[in-house]
């Protein structure tokens, strides 16, 4: 199957490529540094580009942080996508599947590491940790929510305030690991399969607090 | 009603009143500085103690800042009292009441405030973490699962795994609230009217999961 011709794909911009480059610096180095500990220098030091350079493609410091932020929580987007099928296979597969997902996807170290000092410098930056909690979470609570009416007019939930019901999906699936991955670190010890169950867990939680005619889960046994 | 007797209550002993004011003035210094940009001259200084007293009473910075989170955590526990006597009344009054308690304690700015300082920390200080973890939410868990696992014997709740209902519990209780004093910081909006409605509902969520068949909810509307 292997020919000697090369690949032919589209050489990637050099602005991206830049642009990249400075985006995965400022992560190493805010994460390393925190962000009052954390220089544009610096960051053009470890991408290896000038920081002229730096500056054309991010105003300030404050912008290149919020951008950074965006980019790491689109990385955990990729569990948006089922959302607006729900309903369509056995919904507490469908549940489960996208609870697995997401819940990994908010694990990933880097997005922990993130979270964390977004939280510790939240007093001094508040804009910090309001992009963080607009992109992130407030985000999925209003494509759950809208799924879950949904969900609701066709009887597969019983759901009077869909964002209520969001949040609580939400945080049924997410508050166990999450919190550990907070206040113990990166050391949190919660491994892949017990993602797997918390995720599991929560749903089961859900559908029996939640679920509605056509989904008429066993009464929980916790 | 009054005299003109001086009340006559014991007087705090010496000691012990130095000792509150350091954790007090650690308090103020630690959140306003950080940990790492606190020093013990500073709390010295603002409790207006030699800084060889502040040592007679805490081996280092460490030791001080570990029985501050004890302290502090402490503050919150008022909550745990009524656990014990669920189920002499209405166990849907009794969880009501005992999640607002327990979320206005976890919620008192004092409280956040320290969290989002733990948390931020943690990676360079992970015994802080852990200490936050042991003596707040984990303690609470444990003491909630006994109750549970009670009253899932005598009918009211159904539990198999006691723990993770009590930790479904707490966090259907906490985590919007919380979440968003964490990312938010202290202007977060939320309301002492908004906290009650956020434990009353989360207390819903859980009977509608949880509820055994002496209490059987009504389906919950969310």
């Amino acid at each position: 199957m292997s020919t000697d011709r090369p690949t032919t794909h589209e050489p990637e911009p050099r602005a991206i490529r830049k642009r990249r480059a400075i985006l995965e610096a400022a992560s190493e180095v805010f994460l390393r540094n925190g962000y009052v500990g954390t220089s544009m220098d610096e960051i053009a030091a470890v991408a290896a580009v000038s920081k002229q350079t730096v500056y054309k493609h991010f105003a300030d410091k404050a912008t290149l942080f919020q951008e950074l932020i965006t980019a790491t929580v689109r990385d955990t987007d990729g569990a948006q996508g089922p959302i607006v099928s729900f309903g369509v296979g056995p919904l507490d597969e469908e549940l489960r599947a996208f609870a697995r997902q997401f819940l990994h996807g908010v694990m990933q170290p880097r997005v922990l590491q993130l979270r964390r000092l977004v939280i510790g410098e939240v007093t001094r930056f508040p804009a910090l940790g309001r992009a963080f909690y607009d992109l992130g979470l407030a985000t999925m609570t209003g494509t759950l929510a809208t799924a879950f009416a949904r969900l609701a007019d066709e009887g597969h939930l019983h759901v009077d305030g869909p964002r209520l019901a969001a949040e609580h999906f939400i945080w049924l699936v997410l508050s166990i690991p999450l919190n550990r991955a907070m206040l113990l670190g990166d050391d949190h010890g919660v491994s892949t399969d017990d993602l797997d169950r918390y995720a599991d867990a929560g749903v089961s939680a859900f559908l029996a607090a939640y679920g509605g005619t056509t989904h008429r889960p066993r009464r929980l046994k916790g």
